[in-house]
Formats: C-alpha cells, structure tokens, sequence
C-alpha cells in the first residue's frame, strides 16, 4: 500500500508521543524512520514502530531518552544512551562530533548502552550536509559467523560513510558485515519468499534457502575473512571499547527478553582542513561522472553511486508515496487504536 | 629458497644505501618489506627492491625521502611525501598520530605524493603497539572496476585495523577491497599458475582464469556494491581529500613510466579515554578466546583472529627462514652486482 510521506511522519510521532517519547525525539525518530522508508530500506523503516513500542510496554526502553555525557575532553566523546531509542543518542553523538570536528579536524564518539539506532546513512549525511565526511558503524545481536565458524558471534554490523558532491545528494555507503542483512532475511519469511544460496547457512551449518531455516541458523560475513573481520573491529570499537555489550551477548531488538545492549561509533572529518570544501564537492562531482560514464558491464545499464538508488527512490517515493508492508500497516492501526488516537495509516 | 630473515634485512639495507637511501630510512623500508615476507606477504616484501631500483635508475623516486609537513593543527596532520619511499611518509605519520592521539583521543594523517606504502600492517601494528587502535589506507594504480563496470577504475585500495591484545599478538586486518590483490595476480603469471574464478575480467568483460588476460582486464572488487564503495572512499580519503592522484590518474608502481601519485591515510585512537589499556586488552583476549571456541564450519580445524596466520608465519620463517621465489633472489643479486657490492643473497 502507498503511503504519503508527510502522512507516516505525522502518525509515528503521534503514536511515538503517546507511548511516552518527548515532541522533539518522537519527531527525530519518525523522521529516521520516513527516511528509511523513502529510501527504500523497508527493514529500517515504520516495520520498526511496532517493535518499539513493544519493548516500551515490557519496561525495556527508557523514554524519554535521557543520555548521559560520559567523557567530553578534545576529539572525543563517549555517550551513555542509557537505554533510551538509539536514534536519539546517534543524533545527539554526531551533532557534537560535527561541532568538536570544525575545531579538532577529526573527531570520535562511542556510545555505550544504547539501542538499534536505524539506518547509519542518516547520520553519516547530517555530516556531510556540514561539509564533513561522516562515519558511522554499530554492533547488533549474533546473527553472522566468524570466517570459518558454523554459528552466529558478530552481529551485522553495518558501517556507513558518507561524503558531500557539489550540485547533487552526498555520496553515502551504507553496507552491512553480512552477505544480508537480517531484516531482509525476516522480510523474505513475513513475505513467504526464499533467499537466494549464499546468504546464510542452517542450524547444522549448511546452505539454506529458507529465511526460517536461516535465522536458526547463521548469516555469512561478505568476502570470508575480510567481512568477518570487519565486522570483528566493528564490534572491538562500538561494543567492547564503548563499554557497551558485545559479541554473543547483545540481545536482538527484535524480541523483548532484555536490554539489547547496543553500541555504536560516529565520526566527523572537517575536510576543509585539507582543501577548500567548494574545491573537494567540485572535484568528487567530477570523480562520480568518471565512475558513471566507465565502461559497463554486460548487462548493465548504469553505473550506480553509492546511495544514488536511494535517494532516487526516496524522490520518487515523495511524489507517489512510500510503498508499506500492509502488516505492517495493520499493525500500526492496532497499536493507535489501544492509545486511543484517531489517526490511521491511510492510502495516499 | 629459503633465506636467513637477518641476512636479507642486511642485504635489503645494503642495496637501498647503495642507490641512495639514507642509513635510517634504508632500514626502515628493509625492516617493511622483510616483515612482509617473514609474515607470508609476499607480493610486498623484497619482490619490491627491484622496483624500488628501477624506479631510481629512472629519476622517478626521490631518495632519500624528504618529506614536507603541509599541515599539524589540533589532530590533523597533511604530510607531502616529495614523491619519496612511501614507507618513510607512512612510518612517519603514523609516528606523528600516535604522539598526537595522546593529547586528542583521536588524529587523522593525511599523505599526498608518495609511492607504494608496503604491506598496510606495519603501520597499524606499531600503534597497537603503543595501546592505540590503528587504521591505515592507501590508493594504488586503477585494477579494480566499480560495481557494474568493466574496466578497472578503483586502485585494490587496501585497509588495515590493529588492536592490542593483553598474552598475545595484536589482532590486525589487513585486506585490499578487491577479491584478490593485482600483486597476487603478478605472482601467478610468475610462476605460470592459473587464478580462481570470480576473481577478474579479460578485457572484454568476461570471466577469467589466465593472470596475464586478468591484468589486461580488471578485478572484481569485494561483495559488489559493498567492496567497490570501500574502494570508493578510500580513494576520496587517501587521494582526492589529500591532494594526491586519484581514480585512473595514479600510475603502477611496477612499471617505472611516471610518478604514482599515491595517497595514504593513518589514524590512532588512544584507547585509554575509554577506559584502562590493561582492561582493554584483557577483554579482546577473552573475546579472541570466545571466537577461537565457537562452533566450526565442517572442513574446518581452527578460527583464526585476523592476522593470526600471518603471525604463526613470522615465527615460523624466523626460525626457519623465509621462502623467497628464485627470480627475485636473481634479480637482487644481479643488483647487488652492478652496484659493486660484495653481498649476495644465500640460502639459510
């Protein structure tokens, strides 16, 4: 179903507001959530409301999210996000890093006790719409195996980095650790669709096809060895240099047995500190038109930036609606009838 | 061939004193590129003297290396590598971040005009050393093409990640984002070996198993979208930001036909102003343990950490000696020839 932006924004914030969050985080998480969904990261999107607020009902998630500033000194920021929404933690962590970057030139921030803080392009673009390349990384529950190993350790591990182009939306990577990331693995099983061979391996540790087989399973990490290391330094900085939890302990969002324990790292580089920034957005422009006019594979029409496809989709999306899970819809619905709010997800 | 890791430091040093390197310099490129070999990183140890060489003989290296500090403020440094051995630029930044990191918590080093950095381990390794996370990148020669392409655009860009372990080797990353390093590739068509599929294209953007048809075609870069945007920004960092060539402008450091024009990157995080070093370390142990014991994939006996087989191999080639290919042997000793020295290299 075609929902229109502007419409899902206003009813997660209503419902957001009644399960307990303040105006300003419920507008910011409903904003991350919009534009996930315009971007087309359906697993990051609205499907995520319904999950939040049946963690707030199980008394495992403190909203109002009230983090807590554990060390500001030079470069460096470390956040308690005191079990509060991810999203707001995130936000707060880069905000700083993009003011401490303008004076330090670089600047990390690692937040600790946290939850899943939705997509990672979010925070990487708020840097470079400040003239900064943005990095993002966060640790997420056991879903991949260590090259060579047979069960879940590390989590996706997604890791985002974006950086700004002079007369066009920023360059932004947004990749996970995982050949896929375990949202779309759920999709596929709430859809009744297979995944193709390659993905993840069963419970015995063999290739699987079925999304219910391979989330008893494990996800494989991308390119063995590199992907699964990646994904092992992701969780050394995010999870077990914030203080926060790591490795098999962090507990998925995705079912209310606890805290999920999630961790995560926000850089901000001030590239004017190197060369004028009209000069780089200028010469990175030029750099994408290079990529995109090389010589094409067979089969291939176009050359794609990273995220190009979503900010596309997120254009169309705004003019002819976000496409929504009705599920997910459903689900919506049900939750604003229990807080007796008036509102629905209506088609556009 | 096996050889004394000793006696080829000493022979390295001598060769590269003898075509002009400093006394300091030359033992710190020896030093690199006997580490590579000792650690199994063949395609960087001293198959690259006789590079280092050509490109001297040719005016296209200027030794002994002089860099130029263009920028030290706050926790940026922008070093200019005079077109110099890129081991001396990188050693140097990486020593610089290091100090820096302990008054900032973070630095970013930036190099532009250098050459061919060696194997991208050194580097992180010596601030592991010192308690610190280091992370180290580089540009290279256009092997790699994007996602969707056909022609090699992207240099193998490699990336490299090492933190201290309390009992124990660092654990240190260290990959290039194409599926399989072009030195690799080189090392085959040497030895008259055949690639594993999916790791290249001919020139006409098929698949290929002959190294030489690889060469003329391109690599493939990790994961698709996911390798060839690591690939992307790597290069936006190392040679666009820094001021140095980039995408197909940086030349080949294996044919002596114009500056390479490479650019690196180096970070450290002082892992102190998250808490204790000793604690650190001690729970990346424990950590490493809790990967080493996971369940294993069938077919496999152990999991190794990153950078755990190319520590066992270093211990193994010190007491054994290191196995260096008999061409090269040839090539540096018809070198040592012609610059008039006594030393060859001989079998341990």
């Amino acid at each position: 179903m075609k929902v229109a932006a502007d419409h899902l924004m206003e009813v997660i914030t209503k419902l957001l507001q009644a399960i307990g969050a303040g105006d300003k985080e419920a507008r910011l998480v409903a904003k991350i959530l919009v534009q996930a969904d315009l971007r087309g990261i359906r697993t990051h999107g609205c499907a995520f409301l319904p999950l939040i607020a049946e963690r707030c009902a199980h008394g495992l998630l403190n909203i109002p999210t009230k983090t807590m500033l554990i060390t500001d000194e030079g470069a460096i920021t470390h956040i308690d996000g005191n079990n509060g929404l991810g999203q707001v933690a995130a936000a707060e962590a880069m905000q700083l890093s993009i003011h401490k970057a303008r004076n330090h030139g670089v600047t990390l921030a690692l937040i600790r006790n946290t939850n899943h803080i939705g997509f990672l392009g979010y925070y990487t673009l708020m840097a470079a719409a400040e003239g900064m390349i943005g990095i993002c990384a966060t640790n997420a529950a056991a879903s991949v195996a260590p090259w060579g190993g047979a069960e879940p350790f590390f989590g996706s591990n997604p890791f985002s980095i974006a950086a700004p182009v002079a007369n066009g939306a920023p360059i932004v990577l947004d990749m996970s650790a995982s050949v896929a990331a375990r949202g779309k693995i759920r999709r596929a099983q709430r859809l009744n669709e297979n995944i193709p061979e390659g993905w993840a391996l069963d419970e015995t540790g063999c290739p699987t096809t079925d999304p219910a087989e391979a989330l008893k399973g494990t996800l494989l990490p991308i390119a063995g060895y590199k992907g699964s290391g990646l994904a092992l330094f992701i969780d050394l900085m995010c999870g077990l240099l914030s203080g926060s939890k790591y490795g098999r302990d962090l507990l998925t969002f995705h079912k209310p047995i606890g805290p999920t324990g999630v961790g995560a790292m926000l850089m901000a580089i001030d590239i004017g500190r190197f060369m004028p920034l009209a000069r780089f957005e200028t010469l990175v422009n030029e750099y994408a038109a290079a990529i995109r006019n090389s010589k094409k594979a067979v089969g291939v029409e176009r050359i794609f930036l990273p995220g190009e496809i979503e900010a596309e989709k997120a254009d169309a999306s705004k003019s002819r609606g976000i496409e929504v899970d009705s599920q997910i819809i459903e689900k919506i619905n049900v939750l604003l009838e229990q807080k007796d709010l008036a509102i629905r997800i209506e088609e556009k």
